[in-house]
């Protein structure tokens, strides 16, 4: 295989110890208190008899949760393991080891306390029926790896009938990085949202989403062309009225899209395309380098397939990619869900926001490419890396900012205060692991 | 009112302070990470694309969950706030405030991570399903504070049909202790539970649960009394036939009990009575002097409501009680549930245990009990006190080693390999508070 990089771990090695460190520390989370016990007559204030006075305080009025518990900073991330990490279905025991793995980021990123719930829940209605029992609790819902097309269905209803804000992270989290690095792109090769040709490879929760991000953020739909594996989309398509019944999602992204009626494959797709993102299935070599020789010239090819991009950037850059991203760390400018869902939800549960609109997504995904571009845009440098941490609480006020804007928010703040608020819960949260470290309360792992 | 007993805290204070330092801390519990971040590059160990390689294992045996997450060590403390404390139906949002106070309970004492779970789900069939799809993520679950008869329903259902142990410990917890202090007051005044005749004034869920577990303790149905509001409940009472529709846990102790068929109120069901175990309504003057006088010689009053007693434990001594006991920490002898709680999920959590049954229950009441007759029974000293560190792992250790004979464990330890599992579980969680605080990351509360 051309192109492949040396990675810091291969695959092999990081899960070895992922095997072995998962079952030396039993699990990545775990619950710590967060008042003192001064000895035991403090639970007379922590539980009864004082613990009464809140819960009827509450009770008087139900946005007091947010005051008197800790539900103004935690979340949960829900999932029914249908659809993790490339493994497919692989339910919901096993999805837990995926989803501790985004509670340690949430905390450790965001700061937010994010409660891992894997269901054995299984249909569209079931999910939503659970998750809306989970309201009084949280601030916020994560859905993780959930199947398309249920993911569709389950997240636009939520957002309509929850009053806290629910996110989906392989769509809107995944949509947001990538409209952010795109931005970038676009700028760098002199282009715009409007008037670009993008071609999306992979129809599944990612690109979809990312085509409905796009538009919202003023691409034409029409210069929007979806690739699945039964090829280009366009309205006329053979299975598009069967679409309409089993995947309304898909089907309306086929009316709009592709306004020259482009048919075939992502090869013909590709033709005087100015951009490519690849969500789709690992590679590497799913994509052919004349098929991106056929783009226009200072092409940008986004292969985000995890582990394995659907081709090496090297041979996309061969063939006349001007700019390439990936999914993977191993490579310059990765697009990185963990940019932007601690952010995203540190921002949201510091102003108590009702919901997440795709305006809070836009800002944030403009706020990311903003942090790059000051400190120095060029074609290996798209994006922010995990390392920058000023990012985070710039991104967390710039979506708290829209959604006070917006009149979504239970709690108005300065843009200062937001960006105050949001590193001073980061920071806390880090300082608490090196506490934890010191204290031998984490060890360090063992020599395997 | 006469017998009143200085506090610690005048409830005023700890309702005062509950309220002013709910809000300083913003709730009581938060979630912690347990694996170090040595640099960014772990999080290709604790997530992408090392863990798939976890998923897999899980997914191909799904017990290795308990090897691999934090299920081993996690439970869910599951509410609908219909019944909570002695406020009634204060509702999800308001309950989550003593839900965080029961998760402290439990990581403090216990050494379990407990996670609250406040749902606006309603009716039995709600909770159950949910709870039911919440199992993949939990080793075991604490209902709390559901109201009856529902409370019945939902335990009854989840303990035959999940495979992990569940709890309400409005039931089953206070049960336990009760019986606990029981055994040992019959043991001081000369008694056994078979052939004692015991009076249980109030019918909600803490007194049928200790009804029934009394039962398969060893005591003849017949010999006990329930009083509710409508009086003595014997098995010809006009609304027995309502309740066989409407209550059919509590017709079922109508028809077992009271073979005398002895009708009225409280004051006739105490004549001649051994035992009263009070757990209604908050008194203190609900109970009078001369009914207790009516009672044997010797006799025993636990007088369990909260935050008051139904009666002074002074002036039922004063009316011949030879032994009292309250759910309070102002006098001797509290009837505390946080004595059993946290102790029985270690010891169900650490063997991995598919239910809790009674007589698992029974063997920890015994434990409780043999501790407080080892260190030296008498009047003011029936039961262990919370700060009694050395008791909770005993009964941890008891509950796993009966759990393993009744071949209910899914791991085997020797009695001593979960004693000491249990001790450096608990003593774990009270050095991460300590290293906390001293780290300043859990402050001491302001002045106020």
């Amino acid at each position: 295989m051309s192109g492949q990089p040396p990675r810091k771990r291969s695959i092999e090695e990081s899960s070895r110890l992922a095997l072995e460190y998962s079952r030396f520390y039993g699990g990545k989370i775990e619950i710590a208190p967060k008042v003192p016990v001064r000895d035991l007559s403090d639970f007379s204030i922590w539980y009864t008899p004082g613990v009464a006075a809140v819960s009827k305080a509450i009770q008087a009025n139900t946005d007091l949760s947010f005051e008197y518990t800790a539900r103004w900073n935690k979340i949960a991330v829900v999932t029914d393991g249908s659809r993790v990490l490339g493994l497919g279905d692989v339910g919901p025991e096993a999805s837990m080891a995926v989803m501790e793995g985004k509670g340690l980021i949430y905390k450790y990123l965001g700061g937010v306390d994010a409660f891992p719930i894997s269901l054995s829940a299984h249909t569209a209605d079931e999910i939503i029926q659970t998750t809306k029992y989970l309201e009084p609790s949280f601030g916020g819902i994560n859905l993780e790896d959930i199947a398309s097309p249920k993911c569709f269905q389950i997240l636009d209803t939520l957002r309509t009938q929850m009053q806290i804000p629910v996110w989906h992270d392989d769509q809107q989290g995944t949509a947001g990085v990538t409209l952010a690095a795109l931005l970038n792109a676009l700028k760098i090769t002199g282009r715009k949202v409007r008037g670009s040709r993008i071609v999306l490879f992979g129809a599944g929760a990612a690109n979809i989403a990312t085509a409905r991000l796009l538009e919202v953020a003023g691409a034409d739909p029409g210069d929007l062309i979806l690739v699945d594996s039964k090829g280009i989309l366009y309205a006329e398509r053979d299975d598009v009225d069967d679409l309409k019944l089993k995947h309304k999602w898909k089907y309306e992204i086929a009316l709009r899209t592709n306004k020259d009626r482009v048919s075939g494959n992502l090869a013909q797709a590709l033709k005087g395309a100015d951009a490519l993102v690849a969500a789709s299935t690992p590679g590497p070599d799913l994509i052919k380098k004349e098929w991106v020789r056929e783009m226009n010239t200072n092409s940008i090819a986004f292969l985000l397939a995890n582990p394995i991009p659907e081709m090496w950037p090297k041979d996309a850059e061969e063939a006349g990619a001007k700019i390439t991203a990936t999914g993977l760390s191993d490579f310059p400018n990765q697009v990185n869900n963990s940019l932007l869902f601690p952010s995203m939800f540190r921002g949201v549960l510091d102003v108590r926001a009702k919901t997440i609109t795709d305006e809070m997504v836009i800002v944030a995904a403009e706020e990311l490419a903003k942090y790059s571009e000051e400190k120095g845009l060029h074609k290996d440098y798209i994006t922010p890396t995990m390392t920058e941490w000023e990012v985070y609480p710039r991104v967390a006020a710039a979506v708290g900012e829209k959604a006070i804007q917006q009149g979504l928010a239970r709690k108005n703040m300065t843009k200062d205060e937001l960006v105050t608020r949001a590193s001073e819960n980061i920071v806390r949260s880090r300082n608490m692991l090196s506490s934890l470290i010191s204290a031998k309360l984490v060890p360090m792992p063992p020599e395997i």
